[in-house]
């Protein structure tokens, strides 16, 4: 009886059970149906922090690609952030160029989980690892928003190991910038290991590998790629940005924005165009100082940058350096035809301006520690007529033959700074090559790219920097593919291919400043800092996406990438018009 | 003897005393003499304030511009900030149309300063005017970082006067927005006197006096035009702004930003392109909910906008809204054509559409308090072939007639409202006109400039608001002087310049999105907006340093709109190529 009853009791239980399992698996399902209508349903949700997931991911194994899809009762898939990193193409920009093999699964831990281990004889090469590796530490921290997310036994423990014999942490033409890096698991301890011969190699493998690491918006830990083995070095040396602040002043907070983007995208070279004047300063704030470019250059130095400053020296100069009687007419400052005070005509015959200008190279080479300077130009054309009217010291043949004037500059340069300069940048279109040496000599081209000017300095043995401005000035907005695509070097024959030195490009800022320029400049100096160290072939697979989320990195690290598209083309290349 | 001594001691002293001035002279002048060379100076001097002044302004006579010079041992010049107001073109943007007189004279005070009264017998206007006050002062707030500038017995005192008959603070497309703005000057203290018939009017009107309100870089204190008269009221009555937050999606902040910088050029309609769908949004957080809607049309109303929803409802849209049966072909969504999930046709025949369609419009009018609205488009040519073949109901022949079909979507919608809605709004090529009812339809042109449709749709007596795609689509990044410039009504007849409401800028965001937006979106629509409101002849003098000085004035207040050009040529815009 006592028996029977408790059975009774037992199944009128289960029954209450089983009819509120119902219940509430009825409300969950109808609570899903609703929720195909965000409109209606969210409005009684304050906070946005929406507890049912409207998406999960599956890598289709067929295109390769993330496919988005209902979850159902039970969710198979991942979030967007952990599809898009396992599944179809490697998430890495620029592209390694050399062993690529990454494993599909995944470890979670959190940024407090990182231990780091330092292997070099270099002492300053040490204290460089050092910075680099907080700031590492600092850039996950920024995307790992919770305190404690993953498994708190976790691990990851990278260890860097340079060992080559240069005992210097800076980029020189001639720098050895390869790394490699292996990823291994042990139950559970990731162990990353970054083995390069200079800090610049070291730093590039740690960039790489903060690339292997993202947040996922689900588990909301940070994960890390489990396996992999990674060998990469740079098919172009010189890799660079020109960013003018000269035509707008660029505050600091701006210029160190710019190499944070150009380190994350490998770029090796900012190249500073910089006013020596008050002149350009409306008001007291806009001006640089020496602490400027020292600070400017040792934020450079810890992130693979070398700093090279031009100043205008020729024509595009006047009363803001003291040339004494060496500006040859006394025209008033040339405000309009270059449209940033001042701009005047200097006499490059006069014993004095060589002294100046020599003075001032020293200068800038002493505070950036650069072993390259870039001369700058404006030389031939743009004699002032006014001026050449006034002085029949100054004509235009004696500026066609200034390769002699530039090596005079050069010489006294060198003379003052202990024989360090080895290398001078010129812009194209500036002289008379005949007068150069082209075992110093580095000419960037700056001309549309239909001139070929590559091949022609080529076959006369100078180094070549190209920007073309068709394709590589940033400031006239080509599309990012237009960037991407262009391969100067493409039909050079190859015994010449090693004049090509590299790439940079240019950011003019007649109409662009601190507060445009992030949308301007990025991501196409990214799409710029792929051709220039993976130099890939000539098609678009799998690019957008990858690009994409490079774009998403730098958004997440504070700087203004503009987006490439809708997110469903970016996730669908193919299938968006 | 006693006297002697006196006189002697006095004269050793005054001896000394003019050493020490000589002293103190030839320091100040030599300092200032280095001060030429700020590159080496600047190295010793660490928090950026230097003490020295590099510049002084002075307003030249002659050209009416503001020139710089250095300033002498007694300076006679003002900060630049200063010269710009109160030299030259008057430095209000959009231009005043009505009387127009200002003092070139400024008074000083500081922002706590600022009192106000509000004389009004609507209670809903004087609610919103309140609130209006505090966003002034807080404007104003921004500008003035220094605590306690100014002269403390100074006063400013704003009476804004309301005397209308309408007790509703909305604009509607008869809203009367004219003001009157009279500033004077009473010993220590100005009064400034706004008086309009609408809250609209009033709202423009205090937005024209922070515009008269600005900082002086010297004094360090806030600054206002001691003297002034301005009457003003609008060319065009629908002055628009699209946003399409469906390409991408658009958080509230950036929408904010983007209303703020409406109010500030008096734009008066945010035309808001939504997505109706959870299917836009990848993640949870990329979902507008209904409170998302009534914020956003709160925050615009108290900034004299109105916003106007439009929802895709043709055949841009599909399963992100629930047809029925309504939905023609079972083709799976058309995602390649339109880029953002769903594309699909609908059945326009089947009374349920009608019913869903008109549901939705409701809804929103409900939200936004909105008195006409936006149908949309894309109806005649966009017909999906797949879907032609699948079902025998819908051809294209059907889509062309869809005049009727708009007429019973809208006369549903009207039912649902109470009788409210009196206009609403399509794009131009989206059906055939000759089924619309001109009394009630808004064209929307969207054609290139050339193609004159304003013309051809005023001969039909229907109102139009131009949004030319070479021309107002700010997307495709057109320069500020061709916005600025274009004026579809120029060739209008006088008879047909009523049916011209007036113009929207569009940015549609496929590659755009909160990080670019700004920069791409200012100043060109405020260019559109100066077009609208002042509808100016075709020159450009004085408008280039006027827009760069709103343009600053959108910066300070967290925009980042565009630079015009280095700040030479701004100063000297016939001087720079």
């Amino acid at each position: 009886m006592r028996h029977n009853f408790l059975s009774a009791f037992i199944q009128i239980r289960l029954k209450t059970y089983l009819a509120i399992l119902c219940i509430l698996f009825v409300c969950t399902f109808y609570w899903g149906l609703l929720s195909l209508k965000p409109f209606t349903q969210h409005s009684q949700i304050k906070n946005r922090q929406l507890k049912f997931k409207y998406w999960e991911w599956i890598c289709d194994p067929n295109s390769q690609q993330c496919k988005r899809r209902i979850p159902g009762i039970v969710s198979f898939g991942t979030s967007l952030s952990t599809c898009l990193m396992t599944c179809g193409p490697v998430q890495i920009w620029p592209l390694p160029t050399g062993t690529l093999s990454l494993s599909r699964n995944t470890f979670s831990f959190n940024h407090k989980q990182i231990k780091t281990n330092i292997i070099t004889s270099h002492k300053r090469v040490e204290e460089k690892l050092i910075k680099c590796l907080q700031l590492l530490k600092k850039n996950i921290e920024v995307i790992d928003r919770e305190e404690d997310g993953g498994l708190l036994e976790n691990e990851v423990i990278v260890t860097v190991t340079v060992t080559g014999s240069i005992n210097d942490v800076r980029y020189m033409l001639n720098t050895d910038e390869t790394y490699r890096l292996l990823i291994s698991k042990n139950i559970s301890t990731i162990n990353v290991a970054i083995h390069a011969l200079t800090y610049l190699g070291a730093r590039h493998g740690l960039e790489t590998l903060s690339q292997l690491i993202w947040r996922d918006d689900e588990s909301k830990c940070l994960k890390i790629i489990d396996k992999a083995v990674i060998h990469d070095s740079p098919y172009f040396t010189y890799r660079g940005l020109l960013l003018d602040t000269k035509h707008q002043h660029i505050p600091l907070r701006a210029i160190y924005r710019t190499l944070d983007g150009m380190a994350m995208n490998k770029l090796n070279v900012f190249h500073w165009y910089l006013p020596y004047s008050r002149y350009t300063g409306y008001t007291n704030s806009e001006v640089y100082t020496k602490d400027d470019v020292r600070a400017v250059t040792e934020y450079a130095d810890l992130r693979g940058i070398r700093v090279s400053v031009e100043i205008d020296t020729a024509n595009h100069t006047g009363f803001e350096i003291d040339y004494g009687d060496s500006t040859p007419c006394n025209t008033p400052p040339r405000e309009s035809s270059c449209s940033v005070l001042p701009c005047e005509n200097t006499n490059s015959t006069k014993s004095n301006t060589t002294r100046v200008v020599s003075e001032k190279y020293t200068d800038f080479l002493n505070l950036t520690g650069s072993d390259f300077i870039h001369i700058g130009g404006e030389f031939s054309d743009a004699v002032d007529s006014r001026c050449q009217n006034q002085s029949s010291e100054v004509t235009k043949t004696e500026y066609k033959n200034n390769g002699l004037v530039l090596d005079s500059y050069v010489g006294n340069t060198t003379g003052s700074h202990g024989g360090n300069i080895k290398h001078f940048i010129v812009w194209s279109k500036s002289f008379d090559s005949n007068n150069l040496n082209s075992s110093t000599t580095i000419i960037q081209s700056r001309v549309e790219s239909l001139w070929n000017e590559l091949e022609r300095f080529a076959n006369e043995k100078f180094r070549v920097i190209v920007s073309h401005r068709d394709k590589w000035y940033l400031d006239k907005l080509p599309h990012w593919t237009t960037v991407y695509r262009h391969r100067p070097w493409a039909d050079l024959e190859m015994s010449l291919r090693d004049y090509a030195l590299g790439g940079e490009a240019c950011v003019w800022t007649h109409t662009i400043d601190e507060h445009s320029m992030d949308t301007l400049m990025w991501p196409q100096a990214a799409a710029l800092a792929e051709r220039l160290w993976s130099d890939p072939e000539d098609h678009l697979d799998g690019v957008m996406t990858r690009l994409s989320t490079q774009r998403e990195r730098m958004v997440s690290r504070g700087i203004d990438a503009s987006v490439l598209g809708p997110k469903w083309c970016l996730q669908n290349p193919n299938e968006c018009n």
